[in-house]
């Protein structure tokens, strides 16, 4: 067991500086690594691995819904992204412009793409004639370029990799409707999938994407009780479609301009992933988007049967479409145990010979180390049920950890000492000035991270202002 | 059928003008779309699900064989892409710079990258210390940019998608190994799903990877006799690693350079697939990579039961594992014929109520237009037996149109007459001279494809000066 103490002794403890311990987990995991390429980051085969499998599972949930994919141009003409008033001034100064082409200077500058709204209502324009070309579903998955000053791998970082939906609709409630889906899209991702719950809201205006009419979100809550935004679907009413001149004759033989969607989630989520199950072991990841499953570890394995025995579990488990990763390396199992907490292995099997002699072998679960012998003919059904129950664990974990870090504020004072003393959220009225947004934000230092669905009211007086307030809003600190 | 005819009508014949024809295709069968971004594609939706059908199949098969996905900055500092001297000599005239980020201007530039090698040797140097760490075989699907002055839809546009192998080995014999096993996977890709004849073989010197030791290549011959390069797979040797100062302690204790390889193939693919396959009445899609591979056209279809039994027989193909459309849309039966002939859809059902009154249906294929009368009942086995013959169909279409376009030269005078008067592929001795390539270049304008693995030379003297020469060369004009 020396070794495993050694590798643990590498990462930093989660309360004394949760900071440091995210990025040696991003290290020691394996996730990513850094370049001479400041602000971006190289993605390795085991953090790859994990965004594999969240595309794979939206990608399928999109597609369900009558979503196609496409490919857009990386670049967009600076004359082109300025096309829409409100989008260009949002980011604008935050874009990395390719000025040179081989050895010529280009006569017009191209941006490369922070998000491309652009370029997808230029193409809309030319391919939306009638109502009968509506609607218009289109995603794509690429990465997208933003000229952060302070980065952090998967949560702020100058490339990221994220899938952008763009859709064009016949009329406004059908727009908003293919809004309000995409949110659900990712709030049961986040909440089925990656055992994340969410408060889905809707953004204030300061808040909002520049240049939609609506910003939805999916807001997570993270263990040191910071805010991640998970996820948004933006509801751009007809705003890019008349500054793109995006018009359709519809069965009235009458012209109109069409009503417009997006919506999209990122690498961040990975980061969301990390800060939301992780501990000082190191990773803790949903079997959803695991790249391994469970591990196997044999324990003893020059002994007779036993490499045997963990090989016919392995093909067993991989039969039943489980991603599974049998270590025979020469490593010792301690070595072994630590490396895969490490990595968030959601479950481990050791099997020796004494297990191998009753038919039975150990099941160790990543998030409470909960040990279960169960017998090797019932192994499909054990390890299953253990991923099943791990990740509600992982959920009732986490939402637990949101409950006790939800706060309540009623006056101006109250909110200031609790954003003081404590992390979290913090419930509280607004009128819906942005004057008092911006108030809260100096002299608590937090934002509003959205106006919360279906739920209640604390009160019908402004916490900042004291004037008439129907909006509850959740504050607090975001990365 | 007046429907049919006009749509067929707006192709140009590709007898007529070839290069007309393919852009008629990219444009009337949906797969691109132009944009503002001069010499970038948008790649619709039809067109990038035969992206996605590419990337399904062949990402399965480089798993099979140990490789890894990651992903790398898109962005390369001008200092590293200069590490390597061929490297960058190669690549340097055709980069896009990114010269300022927001609104400052970069005190480094960096160039958008046109290929990866450089950033993934310095993260190799990171993670390679033991011969523990070897073999690394990674690969990353992305788009890559080099600003070419011309550009066609596929064939060669300013920005691409691709994907991008890169691998390190402890022994060169091991990455020349590596290097023919990918190869092979290309070749298998080829001619197995995209029914696509393939040569096998090795550029020259002056025609291989800036950098590299050796590169070979599978080249496929499009229907009008010019060439196209399918996918190339490289072998470094260990000039990056010693460019890069990459080393590992091997089991004897000593500091050595690993060997690295890479291969990529990209949506080049899909300009070979249109040109070896389409015809006058459009595209023509190898069943393997069709996103539709039997539409199913409804005749009559508001007698009774049609419809009723055109959904049974799509949802019995779908439970197959099929791709299926079925078009019950108020257009003509003779407008969905050509709409999906152009579209280049493998198989075609056609269910009226006469055929429904027998338990059977017509299957028309998209090559020959062959039709069979087949039972319902049997439907499956009859749709997956006329998308194996098609598959077979295309193949030999393919190879004879190869055949008769491979000519065979002994002297200069024959070479140039070939190259004159015949489009193909002309094999011809070659005495390994830089001089002789660049004058078949200057005299008959042809390039040497490949030196082809496994034919028979065709003599023993140079075709240019007549020298001893042991390496046959397949000249030709490419794309």
């Amino acid at each position: 067991m020396a070794d495993n103490k050694k590798m643990v002794e590498q990462i930093t403890s989660m309360d004394e500086d949760f900071a440091k311990w995210y990025t040696d987990i991003v290290k020691k995991a394996d996730l990513i690594d850094y370049s001479s390429v400041k602000g971006c980051m190289i993605i390795r085969p085991y953090g790859y691995a994990i965004w594999e499998n969240i595309q794979k599972i939206l990608d399928a949930r999109f597609k369900e819904t009558g979503v196609e994919n496409v490919y857009m141009p990386m670049f967009i003409p600076e004359s082109l992204l300025k096309k829409e008033k409100d989008h260009v001034e949002g980011f604008a100064p935050e874009v990395a412009w390719v000025t040179m082409g081989g050895s010529e200077r280009l006569t017009e500058r191209l941006c490369v793409r922070p998000t491309s709204e652009t370029l997808f209502c230029e193409h809309y324009a030319n391919i939306i004639k009638s109502y009968r070309d509506l609607p218009k579903n289109y995603n794509q998955w690429c990465s997208v370029v933003r000229w952060e000053k302070t980065t952090r791998p998967f949560l702020r970082s100058r490339e990221f990799l994220w899938q952008e939906g763009h859709t064009m609709h016949r009329t406004a409630e059908e727009a908003e409707a293919r809004t309000i889906q995409m949110l659900n899209v990712y709030a049961n991702f986040f909440e089925g999938d990656l055992a994340i719950p969410v408060i889905r809201g809707q953004k204030t205006d300061k808040e909002k994407f520049a240049g939609a009419l609506a910003t939805y979100t999916v807001e997570a809550l993270m263990h040191d009780g910071k805010a991640l935004q998970g996820g948004t679907s933006h509801n751009f009413g007809d705003g890019f479609a008349k500054a793109f001149d995006i018009q359709f004759l519809d069965s009235d033989n009458k012209l109109k301009h069409p009503h417009q969607t997006s919506w999209g989630v990122s690498t961040r989520i990975i980061g969301g992933i990390i800060m939301t199950h992780g501990d000082d072991n190191g990773l803790v990841l949903p079997p959803a988007v695991a790249p391994i499953q469970v591990v196997i570890i044999p324990i003893q394995q020059q002994k007779e049967g036993v490499l045997e025995a963990a090989n016919r579990i392995a093909d067993t488990l991989k039969a039943a479409g489980l991603r599974v990763k049998l270590d025979d390396s020469d490593q010792s199992p301690g070595w072994k145990f630590s490396e895969y907490e490490m990595k968030g292995v959601p479950l481990r099997i050791e099997i020796g010979p004494r297990d191998l002699a009753d038919n039975k072998c150990v099941i160790v679960r990543r998030d409470n180390r909960e040990k279960s012998f169960v017998s090797i003919a019932g192994i499909v059904d054990s390890v299953n049920e253990g991923l099943k129950n791990l990740t509600r664990a992982l959920y009732e974990k986490a939402l637990k950890n949101r409950e006790d870090r939800t706060f309540s504020a009623q006056t101006l004072e109250e909110l200031t000492e609790i954003a003081n003393n404590k992390n979290g959220y913090i419930k509280a009225m607004w009128c819906g000035d942005l004057e008092c947004e911006l108030k809260l934000k100096e002299v608590a230092d937090v934002t509003s991270r959205c106006m919360p669905f279906g739920i209640e009211p604390t009160g019908d007086k402004c916490v900042c202002c004291g004037r008439e307030a129907h909006k509850l809003v959740y504050w607090g600190k975001a990365y």
